[in-house]
């Protein structure tokens, strides 16, 4: 088998962002620390990490820590049949796409992870991103718009989120006087997630409008609805989100009646432990509306 | 001089996803515009796109994009001279660090975009790695937490965020019953927003803790504010950003009279034009608490 002395300090460089803190962190030296990460190059043939611009894992040294997780999850169902084996609170790193994270995703899982003492180690990534990051053994689990499941891997559907094409009532007065219209919808900024944020693009198409538009770029979604109530732009923001701005009529959609559902699906691997099971259960209780 | 119709397309397809829509935009065929690009490779004997797993500018691209950026900036100042010269709205690419972006970024710009009709390609950056892009060429401005100008550029100190080490009530209760101390930060879940992020070490540090500690990772503003509601961790969090919470008492301090400020600066090239300099107006005025 794997030497996992040599796993955990590159787990530990990794997580406490240096090596003379995971020594510190493993009751190690620093140079103890600097050795076992040597070992592993050295079986290996190849580096685990590299130390500029800043401290990071190789793709090749990601795979073992993740691996390195994957056998602590395990370690931890055997720490409960076995008490005197248990030992700290168990990492799973996560994809989640940037809204769940912005929306219900904390209050779904929080519970859960209180009584598990797990910590969660989140990566925001959107679709395929977070499906191949799974599929490169990478993250553990995966929340995606994405149906299909990889391959070793269960996706289990979580319902669906509606999005809203929002903006301010003086921002509709402005650029959308009588509605909607191919006129307007040329003229009037809107604001996109990214450049591969398909929102945006579906929503113009159901509109019947298939030509250019100007569009300001927004990759985090808070922000992204800091610049629709700035007056800004108009943009799918999904309802869940802006509840509150929606009743007191801050923000107003630019076309009523019109909405896009967004599906949500979690993704893991088969056999991946008790505690993603009891995650994947607390997922399953939620009720997306 | 550059054969800017090539340069215009490589920017049309980036900013619109694909060659079709990029023609569209353009009102070219599709085939003119891969005919363009072809010749821009062609010319620079390397690729301006990577077309798999999605399309993107490889690094080389990315610098022509935003040339072509800075020079549609500089046109625009020539089209107020020579109105009959005006063209479309000027994209402006610019680094924000997440937490501004969370909280009064939009507010700050707004009211100018909306009277420029500039629309904004903002990325999503703290600290060194925005600096670095603007350096590369890849933003036009940079907003970080870093005082010192990069070559040929120059910093505005915009003033300072103020941090508290937030967390609900209940989680206070639990983990931090006798307030804070060394074995309380050794089994206190945190909450961190990446590998790099100092505010974390800063706070345990002026605590006089320097042992490690559990902590969820969480890089997305929003998201690092939700699961301190949910009770799962503690993390420094913008007093800005949680203003109704703090008042009704749903977010408190573990560590009551701490806290940390962030200063922040406006970075910009020197001559960037008349848009970043209203811009940079804007933000001087804007007074962060």
């Amino acid at each position: 088998m794997l030497d996992y002395k040599l796993l955990e300090a590159l787990t530990a460089v990794v997580e406490c962002g240096g090596f003379e803190r995971a020594g510190a962190a493993l009751g190690l030296s620093q140079s103890a620390v600097s050795q076992r990460i040597r070992s592993l190059e050295v079986r290996l043939g190849q580096p685990v990490l590299v130390r500029a611009p800043a401290l990071a894992p190789t793709p090749v040294g990601r795979r073992l820590i993740n691996h390195a997780r994957r056998v602590q999850l395990l370690e931890r169902d055997l720490g409960q049949a076995l008490p005197t084996l248990a030992s700290e609170a168990p990492r799973l790193r996560i994809a989640v796409n940037a809204d769940s994270l912005a929306t219900w995703w904390a209050e779904a899982v929080g519970a859960l992870c209180r009584e598990e003492g797990v910590v969660l180690d989140l990566v925001v990534e959107d679709q395929d991103v977070g499906l191949r990051r799974l599929r490169d053994g990478d993250v553990a689990a995966c929340l995606c718009a994405s149906p299909r499941p990889i391959a070793g891997a269960r996706a289990l559907p979580l319902g669906q989120m509606s999005y809203l094409p929002l903006a301010t009532p003086g921002y509709r007065r402005r650029h959308f006087p009588a509605g909607p219209s191919a006129e307007a919808f040329r003229h009037a900024p809107a604001i996109v997630f990214g450049p591969h944020d398909q929102l945006q693009h579906r929503f113009l198409a159901d509109c019947g409008y298939h030509g250019p538009f100007p569009y300001h770029l927004c990759p985090a979604s808070e922000g992204f609805v800091r610049l629709a109530q700035a007056g800004m732009g108009y943009g799918m923001i999904p309802r869940m989100q802006v509840a509150g701005p929606l009743a007191r009529g801050e923000l107003v959609s630019i076309a009523p009646g019109q909405a896009l559902a967004v599906p949500l699906y979690w993704h893991r691997w088969r056999h991946s432990g008790r505690l993603i099971e009891r995650l994947t259960d607390a997922l399953g209780a939620v009720s997306l509306a």
